[in-house]
């Protein structure tokens, strides 16, 4: 840290904004902080300069953010669900994962994830609660030459009947309700029992659900089922399947679907399979394929 | 509020980030807050294309915002100190007050005004406890064709000789300690009688204060008075003067200094001065001129 004199310096100007905070920092921070450090002050300053807010539209805004922050807590991540609604998660994703051709393309993590979902057999039921439509779900995990991956472990959760996850819901849902862990067999095969997934908003109580609310945007993200999968040797996948027939599914609000995430989740009238899977006939069921690339 | 189709819709993608966020706009939101939102997010996904985070760099960002709000309560407000020390509080003030030539320059209100500081009588002594060096201020207030400003108010505010307003030391300092309006007389003139400014820190125990430390970036301020000056008629002006002797003069962390809000502290040696105006001699003096432009 130094002290500069003052006739070693001009003061701030507005023509010199940029230049008279990033020249401030020190040669001995952290080079990569320095460098996004000097594009976050850039482009903050050109935003500035493009709208030049009033002090009180100014202050407004440090309202809102301050206020974004005192939103979050144990369950909640505001500040993640503004990142989600503003595009920037699914930019960070994008840039992150520009994969090789062939593998799953991925999508947002959302702030539901939990670690330490049970470990199911295939097949098992993971909704612990007796709402919904019935789904059965299954497909098989390759590579990219098409080969099965056997051993893979798919992290699974979604959102119940009423469009809330359990963590959403302590003690009204099942813990772990809805979320399991499942591998693919040595044909690289998975298969298990939920329930449809529903479209549901984003929690909306808060300064984002108001922002949204100001620019005449809904809340609510598209039918899905979330998963990560991954396997030895191989760079894991986080992604949803996303069901067709979904009147948000254009228009996501946290503009998470891609084409190729869409799936066919079938109504299927089959009295004897039903039973089998201990159903109700008709049942919904969904094939999918995840494709997985090498490290 | 509208749900897009499908088909009516193409999906969000890195290349055409910003406008898959900017039309979800709806038409019917307010004209002034489409236009701050479509800037804030064409300059936010511009950075983020610039820097390419990794997941782990965005979340690490997501969690300094959050703890920047979680920061803030009814005496502390983080979120003002990261607007100035990143230079934006002062261009938000330079935009607004290009104002004509010859009224005195503004700066930084800061975060430690309060309404309501005591009226006093021409003369008084803002300063209720027993530390500092004696200083006494005088002036007058004038308009832009140099004629004196009957009944302008000055409402005054400094830090203590420890470096703290007190609304940072409550039960520690006397209320209101190193506050105060005075009003101008006939012939624009004021004065009063408190301590000389010293340099300090801004609050550092925070998220800001961990950010100039990594940025290898002093948290402190050099020595100034606040003042908003403001008469009927005229532009009120938010300002400070400021000691020319202080060694943080040339590198303000919020960039506050202006090269014409220097003011000339003079060490008075005047024993019959000093008794007069109780203090010990030598004593500092600043006399200071305040230029308003008529509304």
């Amino acid at each position: 840290m130094e002290t500069n004199s003052p006739t070693s310096h001009s003061y701030f100007s507005e023509e010199d904004s940029v230049e008279a905070v990033v020249s401030r920092m020190g040669d001995k921070s952290d080079a990569r902080l320095k460098t996004v450090m000097a594009s976050a002050i850039r482009h903050l300053h050109a935003f500035i300069k493009e709208v030049e807010p009033t002090n009180a539209e100014w202050m407004t805004a440090l309202e809102f953010l301050t206020r974004t922050g005192q939103m979050c807590n144990e369950w909640r991540q505001e500040w993640i669900l503004l990142s989600d609604v503003l595009g920037v998660s699914m930019l960070v994703d994008a840039i992150n994962n520009r994969k090789p051709s062939g593998a799953t393309e991925t999508t947002v993590l959302g702030p539901f994830h939990v670690s330490g979902a049970p470990r199911y057999a295939n097949g098992a039921n993971i909704c612990l609660e007796d709402k919904g439509e019935p789904l059965v779900v299954s497909g098989r995990v390759m590579d990219t030459d098409g080969k099965p991956v056997a051993g893979a472990l798919l992290d699974v959760w979604q959102a119940n009947e009423d469009g809330f996850y359990d963590v959403q819901q302590k003690g009204i849902q099942p813990d772990y309700n809805l979320r399991g862990i499942f591998a693919t067999d040595i044909n690289g095969r998975f298969w298990f029992r939920s329930i449809k997934p529903r479209f549901y908003p984003i929690p909306n109580d808060g300064p984002v659900g108001q922002l949204l609310e100001k620019l005449g945007r809904h809340p609510n993200r598209p039918a899905h089922i979330h998963f990560i999968v991954g396997a030895e040797g191989y760079q894991p996948v986080t992604t949803h399947i996303f069901a067709p027939d979904c009147p948000y599914l254009g228009s996501d609000a946290v503009f998470g679907v891609k084409e190729s995430l869409i799936a066919d989740f079938r109504l299927v009238d089959n009295p004897t399979g039903a039973r089998e899977l201990g159903f109700s006939n008709p049942f919904v069921a969904v094939s999918w394929d995840f494709v997985l690339a090498r490290k």
